[in-house]
């Protein structure tokens, strides 16, 4: 599935109740979405549980980029696209 | 591009790197991440650079994925497919 279908996804089955939480809102979810894959990586135990918060970062991160009107998968592509940001090379050869 | 495609265009540039970070230092990142996301959106004033800013989360969140081995792509899939988790509907209809 494209970033840009599963944003459309999100926005599909969430935009009004995303829109009608707002911006910061929506952020303060992802945030907690955040802490609770940390967790889960944390204990190292439940592959299963990780897979799950990885979905809803993904997941608060679309909704998010809904309500702004940002299109995720344009905005990763304009900015990682088979070359290293900084040393432009393919894997990245940075000595830092 | 794929989820999954975007993943591995991450493992090809960054995974040597991202692997000898470790798990617990690639979450911090993501951690910092987020939190210039919600910098650049509190501040509202510049589009390009919040594009930037989610292209950074997912980026980081790919390479998170790549060293624990989780395909992020099936992981959204498996949790967020066309329904709502609660309702089972499109859109959702929860009432809470």
């Amino acid at each position: 599935m494209h970033i840009h279908e599963f944003q459309e996804m999100m926005h599909s089955l969430y935009f009004k109740r995303d829109s009608e939480r707002g911006v910061n809102g929506t952020y303060n979810w992802l945030v907690d979405e955040i802490a609770e894959l940390g967790e889960e990586l944390k204990k190292g135990e439940d592959r299963e549980a990780t897979e799950k918060e990885f979905a809803d970062v993904i997941a608060w991160l679309a909704s998010l980029a809904n309500i702004i009107g940002i299109d995720h998968e344009k905005a990763a592509i304009n900015k990682y696209n088979y070359k290293c940001l900084k040393c432009q090379q393919t894997p990245c050869k940075c000595t830092f």
